[in-house]
């Protein structure tokens, strides 16, 4: 293993930190001294953040120096993990330095201590957009500079996520496979320049894309904060807001049907969105990954707007809407919901924990889905989904004509990589022991009375419990029951909020960079 | 597809079925005329059922007269697949014709329908065990002969799985390398009458055992009705008792502690099984299935008395007992729900339903391990999991070191075939499909009322749902919830139970014999 190389990658990240950090700090500036105490000593943790990061990235960089350019796949494993953790450190010390409060029990105002401070970062850096603060609305509990800084980790663990994808990820046969094989230009495979071209491309995209939404929610009576806040947010596909009530809370329809179509974006393959750019939409709409993300989302929504609609009332709980009404408000809420569930975003408009019982095990099910590969969006991908399938039915066809073979095709064409079939049980084999390992520990850790603190039934607490690791494990945020839309992992022990830390980073980085570094042979030389 | 040789193995198969309902006549033999009109009505619908079978033997083996005798495996899976469909169909007119009671509404009793006999006979071949009668100790309810024949096909699913898994099985690529390879003899592969040799040979084990069962029971304390019953419910690991309160009813430790031995030897490898009875009890201790089946068995039983004494009171719900009954009952109590979920059985002891959350998730993670292969026992094999864990293993290893080719070893010997790390992870896959799918479905079709009528919170229908599916797919019978222990499978609508019947097909005959039988391709000729 090249350490040192490994050093100085990983002191680079710290100081892209630090610098992130440092925009923060504007949201902070005309209170100090004038407002409370409270906002200086926000303003002062992120000063001692950055200094930190920077601290930290000088001495990784020291260590890094001279260290030969070539980035082997344990290299880059073990720099993808690791940033990661490093992040997720660095970025929880704003909200520790802050003394943000994230609750109160019996009367006492509760700062955040070490496990909900690594798990709110976390939360950002992954996009999740899981949140133990219970209210973001008091300048009292949290000051706004930090909870500018909040949204900015969606900002970057998204932005590291299209650029990872392309620079790392795309170079591992997988990654190569799930990237679409009609990238523009010459079939250059492994060309260094061309892969750093595309991640320049995709990170233009995402910024403008996240300036655009900006702008359209200024416009849509946002004021600035909110704008820039809620487009890092939908971008990053990850979820957090500046109101309790998430972007429900605004009760504006344009800001939610825009919303829903930025959702959609941030959860399409970025290769398809250049497409548009370079005006070719045929090959976006002929894509069979994003034909299939979009036939979910139709699919979904109507299903969840039928059950809602005849056989309960989900849409119009209070039973005084017109039947007009109710139908805009199924289609909005509904597709709002499946939307957000399925891109992993994790918004919320409508309580879907109210909903009746096979909405709620749908919105489960699309947990699993998730976005196009190559896009900012969490979960398992779509694209694995439709291979999958593929997989399985050709297998029912092998067990009675053991001596066909036939190759998986994708758009008419077989698969380049041999492997990738393997692969891909793999991961759901993967992520079936995770889920079901963590939901067991997770079950088995937190008391029953966490529940009863919720006022929530013990009688939920496997259900829940199975919805709150899915809910981190794919970086969507809100599940079902204790942890619904309108709650948040405030009440969950530290160990719990540690193992959804874990489970949502391991999710981010789709398993195996962080898997790798539990493994002893993996540090050892090769 | 060589069709008349499937028709005269079908029909053979109907006389078998034909001719063990006549055992089952002698159980209403001193009642005709004397006792009740029901008890007789009990009498002629097995005569009437003996009859069809015999008949429609009659004309499948007509039918396939002259047929070539060579088996080919489509027309080995067409037999397995097809055998179990006609076998529950015929299986179900003794308690159709009988109008069998199976539940009172509002005061009306409810006779058997079509969906309710096709479910009950279903879990009976399959060894499944879930049933819809809701008071089989009422003789005007069920007539003793149909409870018998009720137990026989408990007797005859587990002789035709035992048989199955040699002849047809052990053909295909996969069953041969579950099978031990350490089988007695040269090894002839693939020898036919080798084949039929140890299917004799453990047939022939199958029906001592439930023969010395019988005679232990007898000894402590049942009567031979019962006796048989539940030796045909334990040896099949199906689950059927003769009692409303299962095997707890009898309130004997005895009999409880006896069960557990002989359902624990029913999920053994009947290979094993054989090895102790030439006396080479070595190689019983060192196979490595055996050793993890029995290392689950201990670690769960653990952590469920740990759990049930210290964090809760779930062994002693009524307060009343002192520290070492408390911990005999947490011994006796914890080792019997884990073995008769883990073999896949489904006798119940004590209510499982009223434990802790930790404990009831650990239950229904067992429901998905299952008994060792080449038993009586249901589930994904102990040997499956043994593998699926290797492979995940080596697969995290790849990712950082793609070259080095690994093989999975199984005691220390390379696996024989190079496809069934594939196999395994699609059977993993399928597993996972067919369970999320069918949860879905059922939360869908089935009415929230169910819940209301049976005084279950109406929160708890998907994890109830879930458990019913994993209860039938894996051939348990019981779940939790609305299909607890002390519950049943009556309330269901018949979209439902046709449902449920489907699954406990599937699982018993581990899919892929089921799932061709739906493929349109596979009925054309090759």
């Amino acid at each position: 293993m090249n350490h040192r190389l490994v050093f100085r990658l990983l002191g680079t990240i710290c100081w892209l930190i630090g610098l992130t950090m440092a925009f923060s700090l504007p949201f902070a500036w005309p209170s100090v001294g004038s407002q409370t105490e409270f906002e200086a000593r926000g303003f002062y943790a992120l000063i001692a953040a950055i200094v930190i990061s920077a601290a930290i990235g000088l001495v990784l960089r020291n260590w890094g120096r001279g260290a030969p350019d070539t980035l082997y796949r344990k290299e880059a494993m073990a720099i993808v993990g690791l940033s990661w953790v490093l992040a997720t450190i660095l970025g929880a010390i704003p909200y520790l330095g802050a003394g943000v409060v994230y609750n109160v029990v019996d009367g006492v105002e509760q700062p955040m201590g070490i496990a909900d401070s690594l798990f709110e970062s976390q939360s950002g850096f992954s996009t999740t957009g899981a949140t133990v603060l219970t209210d973001i609305e008091n300048e009292q509990w949290v000051p706004r500079c930090i909870l500018f800084w909040r949204s900015s980790t969606h900002f970057l663990g998204g932005l590291g996520i299209i650029v990872l994808f392309v620079a790392v990820l795309g170079q591992g046969s997988a990654g190569k496979a799930l990237m679409r094989t009609e990238m523009p230009g010459p079939k250059s495979e492994g060309s260094h320049e061309r892969m750093q071209h595309t991640a320049w491309i995709f990170a233009a995209i995402y910024c403008g894309l996240n300036l655009l939404l900006t702008l359209i929610l200024k416009l849509e009576g946002m004021t600035w904060f909110e704008a820039i806040c809620h487009a890092f947010g939908t971008m990053a596909t990850g979820g957090f807001s500046t109101l309790n009530a998430s972007l429900g809370g605004f009760e504006s329809k344009a800001i939610e049907y825009t919303v829903i179509v930025f959702m959609l974006l941030a959860g399409t393959n970025f290769t398809l969105l250049y497409f548009i750019l370079i005006r070719k939409p045929g090959k976006f709409l002929g894509d069979p990954e994003w034909r299939t993300y979009m036939t979910f989302v139709a699919g979904s929504t109507l299903l969840v707007m039928a059950m809602g609609i005849w056989v309960t009332t989900d849409f119009d709980l209070r039973g005084d809407m017109s039947a007009s009404e109710e139908l805009e408000a199924a289609f909005r809420d509904g597709l709002f919901q499946v939307v957000s569930i399925i891109t992993t975003t994790g918004f919320g408009t409508a309580d879907f924990d109210l909903w009746n019982s096979f909405s709620k095990a749908l919105l489960i099910v699309l947990m699993f889905v998730g976005g196009c590969a190559g896009s900012t969006g969490g979960g398992m991908k779509v694209i694995r989904h439709i291979l999958f399938i593929k997989i399985l039915r050709r297998e029912i066809e092998h067990s009675y004509r053991p001596s066909v073979v036939r190759h998986i095709r994708l758009n008419g064409e077989p698969l380049t990589d041999p492997d990738l079939p393997h692969s891909i049980l793999v991961y759901f084999g993967l992520i079936a022991l995770i889920f079901t390992a963590s939901s067991q520990i997770l079950v088995g850790i937190e008391p029953d009375s966490t529940w009863v603190a919720a006022g929530q039934p013990v009688s939920n607490k496997l259900v829940d419990s199975a919805s709150a690791v899915a809910a981190t494990m794919h970086n969507i945020g809100p599940g079902i029951g204790i942890v619904g839309p309108t709650r948040n992992y405030a009440l969950f022990s530290a160990p719990s909020k540690l193992l959804f830390t874990f489970l949502m980073m391991l999710g981010r980085l789709e398993l195996f960079a962080i898997l790798v570094l539990m493994v002893p042979s993996f540090w050892r030389d090769r």
